[in-house]
């Protein structure tokens, strides 16, 4: 195999968008999802590359805020409101998931911008993604700031999980490739899936 | 779509195993890493599953460490000689990278028990993977603690990257089709993936 070596010189030297993309694609591929929040000028939606896993029992999971971005709705909705949900992205909702990256002003809804409904479930204040195929709702629980770059860690507890019935499997997996979930790189480049192997828990040989 | 519902508390009353994959899998899927390091007793190598991107400039990289496991060695090794290697996972070396994950004593290296070789660049001391096609050194930056439950988030910066040569796009994207980059759900099922899209920017419509 034939490597190029790049430097954080060489990549500091990149050309901008170069640059960003370069450094957003070398972390490798992970599954999108939709945030859904709720605050004073109604509903939210955004898409989030960066859903980390942090626990089992309590269910955590983690999500990075970088500064200065449009992200800043959802993180002042989950803020003031504590809660908020968790909508993995589909190939079929795809092109609509990623158009809620657009900065849109503070009054208009993704939802309705880019075509999602509303489903309200149980009590629950945040809005669910109708048309995804694994929902979750998340209650606050705490938030972490990296000192390097001004990066925030947001976690939360699962508390509710509604997912198509066919996509657990008897040994309590989610079935990724029968949802349908995609994985992205960087911002913008997505893929599907196809499994090729369910590894046995590793023993020393 | 008929949608299954599970409760925090229907997920902690599932047998513990059944438990731990369901929680695992939530999150989606992720690009596993190979960490390379070395310590007083040998080199080391183990298969991590929570990467994450926190910033592009400088580029920065987190990786999640769960209390009381395996990864200890791992964490020991970065915390004394503040540097690391970070190699992706492709199908070819999918099933060797899986059984680092084995509980190895401290004084074997997995890069031997797993059939990897050492490769050295540089004059960067920690140990890269040659058979991987993506390979980065590291130096530590920072640690942070999550109450809840214990885990550290640990962030390092990306000091130089190694990639195939024919895999890095005129605009910077590093190709995980071309690299044949795995992507992992929970801890033990693999999959391949396919490009679908490459979205332009969002702007509100």
């Amino acid at each position: 195999m034939a490597f190029s070596r790049y430097t954080a010189k060489d990549v500091a030297e990149m050309e901008r968008f170069t640059r960003v993309t370069f450094g957003n694609t070398l972390s490798g591929m992970r599954s999108p999802f939709l945030v859904g929040t709720k605050g004073p000028l109604g509903t939210n939606l955004a898409i989030f590359n960066s859903i980390v896993h942090i626990g089992a029992n309590p269910m955590l999971l983690g999500m990075i805020f970088r500064p200065d971005t449009v992200e800043r709705h959802t993180l002042q909705n989950i803020h003031r409101s504590k809660i908020y949900t968790l909508n993995i992205v589909s190939q079929d909702i795809l092109g609509a998931a990623h158009m809620t990256s657009a900065n849109y002003p503070e009054n208009v809804s993704e939802f309705e911008a880019c075509g999602f409904n509303e489903k309200y479930r149980n009590d629950f204040e945040a809005p669910f993604v109708e048309e995804s195929p694994l929902q979750m709702a998340l209650e606050f629980r705490e938030e972490l700031i990296i000192s390097s770059n001004q990066t925030r860690l947001l976690i939360g507890e699962v508390l509710d999980i509604y997912v198509r019935e066919e996509a657990v499997s008897p040994r309590g997996e989610i079935l990724h490739e029968t949802l349908e979930s995609a994985v992205v790189s960087g911002l913008d480049a997505y893929y599907s899936v196809k499994k090729v192997a369910e590894m046995p828990y590793a023993r020393p040989q």
